[in-house]
């Protein structure tokens, strides 16, 4: 038996649950969770935003644990492994994506915590090639956040060859946008934080940013026109994207990892007179994942995390909701 | 003196002009105009549209002629030269842009129509560096569209690295489309037509189009989710973008060189989901217009023209703004 926190329905407070797992799959790993991060999709799901939750619903995506079982077929893993584990804990292995390596754009991906149970919980299981091992050394305790709002961050740069000659701005800086920060700062690039809050201006500083732009400011942003190679937007409401649009390069680009629900209304001469692009992504495959977490453990990035018990799971999810945790929430037993 | 065609207002018909353009500066060329396509920003510019034209105004500004005089430090060209001039007379130099390459991102950039007197004359007068030599044998009659028109739908193939073995869509069969289907297959992409006429079905398989899918039917829209690498929007009404981001598959790219006015209401899960990108280009750089020429020749993409004489100036400006011009317009004395 797994013994989990599960909420019964949309919005309702976790309580203990317990389930049966079955017999661990040929392909699947057992981890046991010593660490589960918590992301605000978390709380979408939690709450039904997305129209796709099944309750009992257990969340937990952002797992570092270890190995405690393995199926017939797992040749990758060994019981005792330190190992990670995301948004996702499975893929076909069959489509075009899975085939060239974006795994994370597979249509069919299994989501750790959708029609199935997460990580809050003393263990989870999970397809094996969607489990990357830790780094030796790396730290335990906030490696969890990594494994989605890390990689929801780095996975861009990646993506779409950020230089360490690029300048760089990123909207928000809160769960996601305080890692964005570390790894653009890592990666070699002149960092621009954009917030709406004074009193973060020194933690961005702090955090890896050489210069912050005030985001209420309309004077301020538009002093930045022609500035960016990219701007990196975390935030899920809407701003004014054109203003945006205007503080990038030639060539630049406004990308979304934040999920502002309001459609873009983004003018089209403004992508045509200097040729730039907008785009989105979501999280990372796990080769990405894994080239990560070696980048961070050498340049050391790491989430800022606040610790909560497991057992005190409900107040660590509404000091989410209240918008003030500092940066990332990490569960422990 | 130069004899050119002028407005001396907006939307007014063009009458004979004649302007004296002083001595020519020693980096310009002087070009005698053999023909020179119309362009629909050349009726966007008669009308003062964009709010930036000057009376009287010469439209202008795909044109295919012969160097007949050139400035003392020209070096590049020679009297007698077989040439051709696009949207740009001329760039800075100086800037980001122009020194790696992209002379056509020059926010500084001399437009042939802008603030100066463009090509339905005589002559035109032209720094060197914008003016391309024409590959020799290349059709003359045809050529100029391809100075606008055509390096509009070419660049965005060199500029996002399309690749043969992807899967391109065009929407809109017009002035731009039916280039566009062309190059396209020429560069070895399946490519595919959306367009709402159906009498143009034909006519774009037998431009290179090797599928059509009307694009008033969503059904038909709707049953190619995830089928293109690229979608080229050529038109400047407003479509359903959602509609047409659903065709494209994984990382796909909706690139516009259509200037729609309406903002574009894309929403941001759209992106996200199969990290997906929007953008847009304008014209290319004197370097990749001499690619291009060198393209066309060597694969036959020609512009469909219809030809006025220069005396019919206003005719062929009508018969551009009814709609119906067969694909291009140009003039010859």
């Amino acid at each position: 038996m797994i013994k989990a926190y599960a909420a019964k329905e949309a919005g309702a407070k976790l309580e203990p649950f317990e389930y049966d797992p079955g017999a661990l799959g040929p392909d699947q790993v057992e981890i046991a969770v010593d660490y589960c991060g918590i992301c605000h999709s978390d709380l979408s799901m939690l709450d039904n935003e997305w129209g796709m939750t099944s309750y009992p619903f257990v969340p937990g995506h952002e797992v570092a644990g270890h190995v405690v079982a393995i199926g017939d077929g797992v040749k990758t893993l060994a019981v005792g492994d330190a190992v990670g584990l995301g948004w996702h804990s499975g893929y076909c292995n069959t489509c075009d994506s899975c085939r060239t390596g974006d795994k994370n754009l597979c249509a069919t991906a299994e989501g750790t915590i959708i029609g199935r149970h997460g990580a809050f919980a003393d263990k989870v299981r999970a397809h094996a090639d969607s489990v990357v091992k830790l780094p030796e050394g790396i730290d335990i305790e906030s490696v969890g956040p990594l494994f989605c709002g890390g990689i929801t961050v780095f996975n861009p740069l990646v993506q779409f060859d950020v230089k360490p000659t690029d300048k760089v701005a990123v909207i928000g800086i809160g769960g996601l946008g305080h890692i964005a920060l570390q790894f653009l700062n890592a990666w070699g690039c002149e960092v621009t934080a954009f917030t709406s809050s004074e009193h973060k201006k020194a933690e961005a500083l702090g955090m890896g940013a050489h210069h912050t732009i005030n985001s209420r400011d309309e004077a301020e942003i538009t002093a930045a026109a022609g500035c960016f190679d990219m701007v990196l937007s975390t935030v899920n409401v809407k701003l004014d994207w054109n203003l945006y649009l205007q503080t990038l390069k030639p060539k630049g680009r406004l990308h979304f990892v934040g999920a502002t629900l309001e459609p873009l209304d983004i003018g089209v001469f403004g992508l045509i007179m200097g040729q730039k692009s907008i785009s989105g992504t979501a999280v990372g495959s796990p080769a990405t994942i894994a080239k990560m977490l070696d980048f961070a453990q050498q340049h050391d990035v790491k989430p800022v995390i606040e610790k909560f018990k497991f057992s005190q799971v409900n107040e660590a999810l509404d000091h989410l909701r209240s918008g003030k945790a500092k940066y990332r929430i990490v569960l422990e037993h």
